[in-house]
């Protein structure tokens, strides 16, 4: 018998989040509990305002999906088959509750699970939220051991904003443009972005602009990636030759069965593969870097623009993800969590 | 410290197997065992003429692999990663027996490992091998419970076979080609096949024709497979169009991981998935059914058409394949062989 708990959380953001479409100083991410035979599987969903997806709906996707639960242990698809449509969130969420009580009730962590070599984790980035140019080079100093950088871009102080990081770092960048370019614009961008020491860009353009993408991927001097044009598998084939790359995200393919199934279909075709987040805590986050090993670039640090982070479990090392070596996720609730500076 | 046995055996066929390309009575396939800390992980390689394979050069590729292999618990590319180019039936040998020992030390079967459900497994069909029509007659009469059957075609007779075998059974029939047709001749042929109960047909045109294939393929009434077109995952997206499903083989694409990104890649471009095999024992085909549970049509009747099956792993029940829930792939050494007829 498979019971489920579920709450919010509020994750307080260490710097105010400006984006192209707004900004916030919350977040609320709703953490599952799934319990059978006396253990417990943790799932965290993030939910998606864009894709009229909230807490709410999230706890009312995540019970209905619970009463049709079968067995954990068939953790590839044991949430997608109980998915409800629209709630991609929720469903990611249970999906990795499933499989931490599947890593659980075998007694192994969930990369060992799935056969994948920790060691092969890749560095992280950290991510510099779109702010003024002085806020920005303080942020950059914050960012530490990180080894890469990405900056949040689409406003008219783009220049301004990488010119200052440029100004007190000269680590490689990524630059993620939110869909805030439009192609006139764009080439002149990423031939400077280029010169500046950039290495790719995510994003450039709306969503549903594939074939301006495709003229766009053909002069541009950077690789360019997918994040708002790709949710699933399914999206990949009409991507390929308008972006050199996507990024995959739980919160918008339902969980880890679909990001491994994203990362064969990416590689199908040639593409390069980045693993990226919402904000989340580090419960959210440690389940994707599971995966990590399996992809190029690995932009997962929600959990590290928060300061009350709930949880612990992957950590940072030399810039690098270290999974934890714990059965399942890996995750455990923060025993002391940190004071608000 | 991990090491490798590896050894012939002999495969005896009920039926000498004639098909497009040739005829024979035996077939030699190569047992791996890899042992680690007193637990073997078997694994067999049954290679492939075509591709200039056979079981000499699949040991020396064996061998090499072995010496560079790293922890069986990254299962998931362990022997992707140490492969040997041209040697692909070597190499599924050796994730066979990576995967085998990764689910014996952590004492699972391999579906659980994965995360598959084993009550999800298909029906296989039975392979009726290209012979007279009285010999095809008795064949399909010894088919017993297999619910589907599968016929060899490609030669001057196909009429008459098909016309010997929906004279003594009105089951489902799929038809593999196996390249010897023509663009000419095909429509007509599969008008007719339609009409006589056949569900699908496998590779019509030869392997390189796909600008042939997509014109067959609007003129079809009956989905068609890709067989001899497709190896691994890169090869789908260019199939897309052209074919309505592909035949996976371990043999072929080199192993279990490579094999469910190949399902994933077909998923993701809307088509079907088979699950083929060799003339192989209950070895090599036990490996394949551990994955049956996430395709359509299941073709594993490899160590059914042999005589003298040395291993015991999947059954068939009803027709249906039910997996070994042993840990690993289940497969163990037969005990009391069958006496020859």
């Amino acid at each position: 018998m498979i019971t489920l708990r579920h709450y919010r959380q509020e994750l307080e953001l260490t710097h105010t989040f400006r984006l192209a479409r707004g900004a916030s100083d919350v977040r609320q991410t709703l953490v599952l509990e799934l319990e059978e035979e006396g253990l417990t599987g943790l799932g965290e969903a993030a939910p998606i305002d864009r894709y009229d997806q909230d807490c709410a709906s999230a706890a009312r996707a995540a019970e209905a999906m619970a009463q049709h639960l079968t067995s954990p242990l068939a953790y590839d698809s044991a949430a997608s088959s109980v998915a409800v449509p629209g709630e991609v969130a929720a469903e990611a969420a249970m999906d990795m509750a499933v499989c931490d009580l599947a890593g659980k009730k075998l007694g192994v962590p969930l990369y060992e699970l799935m056969g994948i070599d920790p060691r092969q984790a890749p560095v992280t980035s950290f991510t510099i939220g779109m702010d003024t140019p002085e806020v920005v080079e303080a942020k950059v100093r914050e960012a530490g051991e990180y080894e890469v950088l990405k900056i949040k871009m689409g406003s008219d102080e783009d220049r301004q904003i990488l010119e200052a990081v440029r100004g007190v770092t000269d680590r490689p960048l990524r630059v993620d443009a939110n869909e805030g370019w439009t192609l006139e614009g764009a080439q002149s961008r990423l031939e400077w972005l280029e010169s500046m020491g950039v290495e790719l860009v995510e994003q450039p353009l709306p969503a549903g602009q594939l074939e301006e993408m495709r003229e766009l991927r053909r002069l541009s001097p950077l690789p360019l990636f997918a994040d708002e044009s790709v949710y699933r598998a399914a999206d990949i084939p009409r991507l390929a030759g308008a972006f050199d790359g996507i990024n995959i995200k739980l919160m918008k393919c339902g969980g880890l069965g679909e990001a491994r199934r994203m990362i064969a279909v990416a590689r199908a075709h040639g593409m390069q593969v980045m693993l990226g987040c919402m904000v989340e805590s580090s419960l959210a986050i440690t389940a994707a870097a599971h995966l990590s090993p399996l992809v190029d670039f690995a932009d997962l640090d929600g959990n590290l623009l928060i300061d009350n982070d709930p949880f612990v479990g992957v950590t940072v090392k030399g810039g690098r993800l270290v999974l934890p070596g714990g059965p399942g996720l890996g995750v455990r609730p923060r025993a002391d969590p940190p004071e608000k500076p």
